[in-house]
């Protein structure tokens, strides 16, 4: 075959589309005073290519993008040019070369932002990581679809999750099986996280007193873990009648995640888990009807605090022996994106952001219980994406 | 229950190990003039104390460490601080304040250093990574038998792997069962990389034509992938007779990884591809010979490449379309350690260095062959971790 037989595309969305996220991105450079951004984190690169490669993407405030790569080999369209070091960029720069620089301070190391900004010694080093953030809060139509069709194949993996009991499984015998499952329906399993600190494997499956075991991140519900070198989730408990089976896995099927919690039960539950799952509920049902742009994120935090202190549920709310400090976070191409729904949160709710909510509870030796939706906030109300049954669905009927 | 009888010890390594470790940080601290390190890698917090957990540890030139932990909470020991900022660490330690200090430059955001930095503004600030990079090459009979350990489940999986396949599968229904076995037999899944680039989900299973799709990364064999989020590894390609099945799951079982390949195959397989694998075996055998403490790592990539040119390989070596920079790399904690088997390393062998080699070919059309092994370097000799039979393996009889 010949080389022009293997050339694939590296820009993989529509044209318009693309325009689109640049011109937000444009938008914001102005106002923070960003004369060109040079951006090299895989989420930035996929949400400006629909694909991920290694290499950078150049975006001046006045002009097209250069997608400056390294490998893989064989990508063609506008703006490609590759190189073997990022300094072999600058022949590629018009000139005047710019006199601030963006770069993702908060995801790249420090090495490699030294690295870049060395190429552009005259200009000032600018922050570019919460412009990214904000841009990305806002979903486009197209990144929404995506969203959708995630949250269909995340709610019927849900669906078949009480066919894939056995009685005596352990948690991680379970959470194997839904592993199994989710990546035959497609799941690509890849986590993608903001900041790397958190660590986390296809997602957490809790049983019993293990949901009561703190995390080293900031999650409701924790889990020890099956080793002290990742130590979130299932740890081998055997699921026994009177716990509650919280599955919280991996809604990743096509580059943006959809974030969905479900509760399962063997045996009878405690009352006390019934109506803290109860509660969850008439969270979820009570912020929806709150979800509109213009709301402050943290008006959502507050009104769910309240109805928890209402039911009395405080000491089990976000965690028991370690408490959550958020009850909600945006999501799309990363499993952390904005707006944060916390108390000290600043984030204001526009129609475009896609949010999970999560408002959760830890009844000791029980388990946890509490379910999450993945919402769009839109003009005219939410759209639920995870669609799954919400009530405690019994395993063993 | 009392807090109390939540409490858990922080340091799960015995104190001579931990004091070994600490040691040899120290006097490499003492050869780069870093009177004090402090230590945020998740991978690195693991090194020094055998769990992870938020927060940072600080290893004074004189003194003993001190663990500011953020969470989880319970945990107690020598040196254990509780805070909720960083910032707060100025507290705890003892003045004079260093002058200079070592942050992890490679792996932390520039804007965690330049946070961390700021707690010490006199100290002169100092990359602290290569220094734990080459630390941690050299392993401790400790770590080596975790290292042993994962050899052991991971060579079991591997030698179930014919029981796994039916007529007709894909690569990826082929790669989710060997998913499904790894996690039963104790996987973590977890893939540590250094570095923050490199994304892959549980390893790669190549088949056919689709291990000459070039990845982003520097592999010899990459694959498509199944969505251009994540371009690399199986992309749904049929196993039909003739095709050549290359294995390399991740081999994570206990914190520490081993990694080894296999090579399967559906019906008769070309001449050529027989030779490649052959020479593969050859070239461990021929390098197996020479690793031992004291030669260079780029003499082993020599010697691998006269064995490939006196075999005629080359057009097929580290891959085809896209070629791969290295044959071997010491692992452990993260799969990319020290020493690096490339032909501008200057890294030399250590007893106690633990290597993987993967001398690998692509044969257009038919598929990837050759074969990793992971080594411990010994005074005399070398021991295989990873025993699985080396042949190419029919997966139809």
């Amino acid at each position: 075959m010949s080389e022009s037989q293997h050339a694939d595309r590296l820009n993989l969305l529509p044209q318009a589309e693309i325009e689109c996220r640049v011109a937000k991105i444009k938008a914001e450079m102005s106002v923070a005073g960003i004369e060109a951004l040079l951006i090299a984190d895989n989420a930035n690169k996929y949400y400006l290519s629909g694909r991920v490669f290694a290499g950078q993407i150049y975006i001046p405030l006045h002009g097209a993008p250069i997608y400056f790569i390294r490998r893989p080999v064989g990508l063609e369209g506008d703006g490609v040019v590759y190189l073997r070091k990022p300094e072999e960029m600058v022949q590629s720069i018009a000139q005047p070369h710019p006199v601030s620089l963006g770069l993702e301070l908060d995801s790249q190391s420090f090495s490699s932002v030294n690295r870049l900004a060395a190429i552009f010694p005259e200009a000032e080093l600018k922050n570019g990581s919460a412009l990214l953030r904000r841009v990305r809060a806002v979903k486009t139509p197209a990144e929404i679809e995506m969203l959708r069709r995630s949250g269909i194949r995340h709610t019927a993996v849900y669906a078949r999750i009480p066919s894939l009991f056995r009685a005596g499984m352990s948690d991680i015998e379970l959470q194997v099986e839904i592993e199994r499952l989710s990546r035959l329906e497609g799941c690509l399993g890849q986590f993608r996280i903001s900041g790397d600190s958190m660590e986390l494997y296809m997602g957490n499956l809790l049983v019993g007193a293990n949901a009561d075991s703190p995390s080293p991140y900031d999650f409701a519900m924790g889990g020890a873990g099956l080793d002290p070198s990742l130590p979130v989730g299932a740890n081998g408990t055997i699921i026994r009648p009177g716990s509650a089976v919280m599955v919280d896995m991996n809604g990743n099927y096509d580059g943006y995640m959809t974030d969905m919690t479900r509760v399962f039960s063997l045996g009878q539950l405690p009352d006390l888990a019934h109506k803290a799952h109860r509660c969850s509920i008439d969270i979820h049902r009570a912020l929806c009807r709150m979800m509109r742009p213009g709301i402050e994120a943290k008006a959502l935090w507050l009104r769910a605090e309240e109805i928890v202190e209402q039911a009395g549920l405080k000491p089990y709310y976000m965690g028991h022996r370690q408490q959550a400090g958020f009850i909600g976070h945006g999501l799309g191409i990363e499993i952390n994106e904005l707006p944060v729904i916390a108390p000290r949160s600043r984030d204001i709710l526009e129609a475009g952001n896609v949010i999970a909510l999560e408002p959760k509870f830890v009844i000791p030796m029980v388990g946890a219980v509490g379910i999450e939706n993945t919402y769009i906030v839109g003009d005219d109300g939410i759209e639920c994406l995870t669609t799954a049954p919400e009530e405690i669905i019994a395993l063993d009927v």
